[in-house]
């Protein structure tokens, strides 16, 4: 049966990803040799990695901008830690905008190791919301922002002005839209949504931001040592970096970050359309904050619950489930979801 | 052609665990699904991740004995520094044996946080042996040691007796013999060796001894984070963690730790005595010391070296090259190595 993925990570993936990443667990390059059995400075791992990272550089238009990036371990999680170690002084603080749980969650890494400022919180309304119109203090060492919340289906359109570093999670919609990357000074990012497997987290940094601070920094959380050794510091997540490698080359092939913002607008549009007419559902996050990759909805009537999750199940829909917090259903709309998928889904909200 | 791969890491790994990681990245347990586009919280990843710990615990027979087995990411490179954050006392110290490399960078992270001290180094001799007979303070928080150095061709036979904590760092030799594996209160090994792909980390730790110092540890390196969550404080590394269980059950169908044990002796052996009957290679590492997981040697009349590695090159054998700290020639002949692969080699060396 075709399966509709709309899990919230890890998640769908281009078939022909998957097609090309289980060809070279059998026989990578016609090497007649695995691609997890080679050794990672090998000639053709190397260019693996150097393929990828500029692929990254080149689809986020941050070429010859002075921005390295980096595949690292640990995922987002990880660098909630180096953020901090990295750009925060000795008993210096840094200002955070809390918009989930995964902002929560940076920050209070963070705190670890200096003076959080949280400059707003949409906590007080189970953050359906982005808040905005708030003041960065000039003295901070940086401002965090979790640029989309796959919990609560919202999404950072306008990234606020700041004389200091702007730092942004966007683990769950990097890759989705055009934006000017040129405005951010560290952009960090799970693989695990619009690029690969989990196992692998993307790191762009600004090279003059580093080495800034007094701080004596591990060597395995200090991005000055990774950019040093080009991502290879120690022995990298291999499949991962590949995997994420096929998925860029498949999305410059596609037309890059353009024609990708197009397509998903087309696909929120179709979902939230049918979430705003028919009077069976109705949207969880605020409407002009609302996420092109994590489309959140209740039922008004959970009456209607069992006989949808059945309809779902059997069209063969995965992962619809709402995440406990916010309760309902959560569709994820990733790069690599089709329309079809969801026009599926709209059919069926259409029929119940 | 059929490859011989002798690749020191990433490495070969069972033919049979290569076809089924190659056939779940296109549909993993008949759900119609990739393994590496379904949710880590779905029952069948749950699954494979509480199959996967259970069989390290079962194959190093320290069930029911009061250890955890976690995955994680990073490496042993961030082991390097997770030890001490969770060891070593604010203010502590903590002993460590330098047998390379690798002792030499995990105890660089320890001095970042304490005291260190070398209870005893073979650098004098380029690491070509196993120091023994030092003394370990009993006033120390824990003694460190790598049991096999894949560089340089040595391996802890015998480890030390100590009142305090034994950590060891088991990157390349984990699950290739047979131990008191209970002697250890921590183990770690990144996955690439005997276990699977890049990206995963093994740590094997008794529980008891962890929440003993008075340090502030980030959440994603103290192990009592990880262990309260089952290994996913974060998305875990899907795809090196299914291959690592999949490596796991091979390794408990052929036999388990006693039965590859006799088979890796056998391999040794067999490459060992050509190099000592042969005058015209010499082993690298001292004899009582040598690792039968890396096989370091060296030619005895430098005029031969073209001659041997075109030979090499055309039986079809990969990843021979010796480090070039050693020169010359490291076989590694990891638990997934089959001894005609040796043969192969040997008779080469007989026919050169």
């Amino acid at each position: 049966m075709k399966k509709h993925n709309f899990s919230a990570g890890p998640c769908i993936l281009p078939q022909e990803v998957l097609k090309k990443a289980s060809e070279a667990v059998i026989n990578f390059n016609n090497l007649d040799l695995s691609l997890i059995e080679i050794s990672h400075r090998s000639a053709d791992f190397v260019a693996v990695m150097d393929n990828a990272t500029n692929l990254v550089l080149e689809l986020l238009d941050l070429k010859e901008k002075g921005y390295t990036a980096l595949f690292l371990q640990g995922g987002a999680s990880l660098e909630f830690l180096m953020v901090p170690y990295n750009l925060m002084k000795e008993s210096g603080k840094a200002a955070y905008l809390d918009t989930g749980v995964w902002s929560a969650k940076a920050l209070k890494e963070a705190k670890g190791l200096g003076e959080v400022i949280i400059v707003a919180s949409s906590k007080d309304q189970n953050y359906n919301y982005i808040p905005k119109g708030y003041d960065i203090s000039s003295d901070v060492d940086y401002f965090h922002c979790t640029s989309n919340n796959t919990i609560y289906g919202t999404q950072i359109k306008e990234f606020p002005k700041t004389d200091g570093l702007l730092v942004c999670d966007m683990s769950s919609d990097i890759f989705s839209r055009k934006l000017d990357f040129s405005q951010f000074d560290l952009i960090y990012a799970g693989a695990q949504k619009n690029m690969g497997p989990a196992g692998a987290t993307l790191v762009v940094v600004k090279d003059e931001i580093l080495g800034k601070t007094d701080r004596q920094i591990p060597s395995m959380l200090d991005y000055q040592v990774h950019i040093s050794k080009d991502s290879m510091f120690n022995t990298p997540p291999v499949f991962a970096v590949y995997v994420s490698m096929l998925t860029l080359e498949w999305l410059k092939a596609k037309g890059g970050l353009e024609a990708i913002e197009k397509l998903n607008n087309a696909k929120a549009e179709l979902l939230y359309n049918e979430i705003d007419n028919n009077p069976l559902f109705k949207g969880a996050a605020a409407k002009e904050d609302r996420s092109n990759m994590n489309v959140t909805f209740l039922l008004t009537d959970q009456s209607k619950k069992e006989v949808f999750d059945k309809m779902c199940k059997e069209a063969g829909i995965n992962g619809l489930n709402g995440h406990r917090s916010v309760g309902g259903y959560r569709a994820s709309i990733y790069n690599a979801m089709p329309i079809e998928s969801i026009q599926v889904l709209v059919n069926l909200m259409k029929k119940l």
